[in-house]
């Protein structure tokens, strides 16, 4: 077969068990013959004035070159005043959606089955705004901050992701009763676009009705489009229906392809260097970043390693209810792959 | 037995099912014994300008006489620029905390066992301020409004009522790390008052994390109180792993004891009429109120009698995989009661 190009992506191998697993990913992907060239970054051990973040102007530009990265989780700096990480990265690269595919693993038992539904969240404004002030003493104002051209470029993002994908539904979640401008501007682009869609159902649910429908009858959903605060919300209440963010992929994408992917789990400062960290969720983001490459086949390779591995049960991480260690599930996940 | 002193309780018997359910409910108190003259309100059909609401000035003088009520559901009323009318019950009345037990039912069947756990939500400021403005075409702000005093006053009803009730543990949720200044001054003040209560641990998690947590490991949670929005979402996700609105109990609580139970679900206006309504959920609202009056001993013989119904199964309404109408449960419900 023909050679496939080199792609060069930006690997942020991040801290605490974050250098563990990409080293996984990174093994499973050559083993895979992934023709990706790992441009590994690593975030600043001090505060970057050009940034004011950890994440220095070299992190970001990394990225900006590449087009596409690859991110393990990231300790949050302590000290005040310094934005976050993943808030800095998201903002600067203009990372606009968030998106989540949630799946049921077959083998890995929860109470549901065949979950499958993606949550696709507003990923630069709303209650993440930043703009908070004490007016008196005792009385705070947090202002959640709603634009049409942010919620378009949202809602955009996710009837074109079902399109593509062959999804059937977009539901858009909100709280227009109570936050009727804020969320009702939401909730009036998501309309507006859906209209462009005939082939696409549009429904709208509110965000309290949204969970409980959730947790009770998940099966309803397929695409659901939100602003920032619901999405970080339900995508994590998604992530639990299917076992945890230990096992789900999540990419942000800006304009034009940008695409950082990433696992949201965190840094399991507890288990670090113990050959216990399970790579799942930066394993199968690292999969979306294959798709997000049309590098079908490999993707679909290494899921297919994956995914088996797991419904084997041989050589599980503890998380997953096994004894095995890092590198024995992803030995087995490379003696999974087929070519 | 020495005949126990009548109370007045204001009745909300609210539109669509309302009036079905309450007079289901007015039936089994009556037979339970139970030592209540409801005074029974009607919402206006127009708006009273004393309250620039559908809810009257009568109907608010009512409860602040009794200072108990019981409310079904109330249809929202169509028109711009008025307050929905259970944000004005809340507001007028200052129903500061909205508290909802969930309880797994025997016999009624979900993914979940076991539950038990309250969500204790503040009930007048946060999300729900209504302050919201255009700043420019295209871009709204929404103001989030976090108070000393408000969360203060549901942090201590949150730890008095822990007390009271024999639980061990308050949680408090948050979005601080985001939301530094409002969810930041949340906390603080739950903090503050956790001090108070030493035998009652107190600990702290983050609303998305909350929420996938309640999905996989429910059984962690004891009481849990939250800024409005949280306690909006988390209170029905609750809701929805024991079955659903129409299961739950809910009580807003305001200073001095001033309580008024509601049923949280909706109308259901398409099937008004047809002898189709559940009457537990304002049922066990109304179980609440007899507890709030400590009129222990009816309230225990109703919500037994309710509970026994319900795992028998014979008699069940159809939203609860029954046949029966409404009427037959009710009837079933008094068969049950015992002196
Ligand atoms: C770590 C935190 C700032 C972040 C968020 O709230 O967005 C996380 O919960 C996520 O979902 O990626
Ligand atoms: C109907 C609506 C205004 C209300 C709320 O958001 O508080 C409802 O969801 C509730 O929980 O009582």
């Amino acid at each position: 077969s023909v050679q496939e190009p080199t792609i060069t992506a930006t690997l942020f191998p991040g801290d605490g068990i974050g250098p563990e697993i990409s080293d996984a990913v990174m093994q499973i992907f050559e083993a895979a013959k992934a023709p990706i060239e790992w441009d590994v970054q690593i975030v600043g051990k001090e505060v970057d004035p050009r940034t004011n973040s950890f994440v220095t102007r070299e992190n970001l530009d990394s990225v900006l070159k590449n087009r596409i990265g690859l991110k393990a989780p990231m300790a949050t700096p302590i000290g005040k005043g310094f934005r976050s990480l993943n808030l800095t990265l998201r903002k600067e690269l203009g990372l606009y959606a968030n998106v989540r595919p949630c799946l049921s693993i077959p083998g890995y038992k929860t109470r549901y089955d065949n979950i499958d539904l993606v949550t696709i969240r507003e990923n630069t404004e709303g209650e993440y705004s930043g703009l908070e002030h004490e007016v008196v003493p005792g009385v705070v104002e947090s202002l959640k901050v709603i634009t049409r051209v942010a919620s378009t470029r949202v809602a955009e993002f996710a009837f074109d992701y079902a399109s593509k994908h062959g999804r059937r539904k977009v539901t858009a979640v909100h709280k227009a009763n109570i936050m009727k401008l804020a969320d009702g501007l939401f909730i009036k682009c998501c309309r507006e676009v859906s209209e462009r869609y005939p082939d696409i159902e549009y429904e709208e649910m509110i965000v309290d009705n949204t969970c409980m429908q959730l947790v009770s009858k998940p099966g309803q959903f397929d695409v659901m489009c939100m602003p920032n605060l619901y999405g970080d919300i339900i995508s994590d209440l998604c992530a639990g229906l299917i076992g945890g963010l230990g096992l789900t992929p999540s990419g942000n994408i800006g304009a034009n392809g940008l695409a950082l992917m990433e696992a949201v789990h965190g840094t399991a400062p507890d288990i670090v260097g113990q050959n216990k960290a399970n790579p799942t969720a930066l394993l199968l983001s690292g999969v979306m970043m294959l798709r997000h490459l049309t590098l079908n086949k490999q993707a679909d390779m290494i899921e297919k390693a994956c995914l088996s591995t797991i419904a084997e049960g041989k050589y599980l991480t503890r998380d997953l209810g096994g004894k095995s260690g890092t590198t024995d599930f992803t030995s087995a996940i490379i003696g999974h792959l087929q070519g």
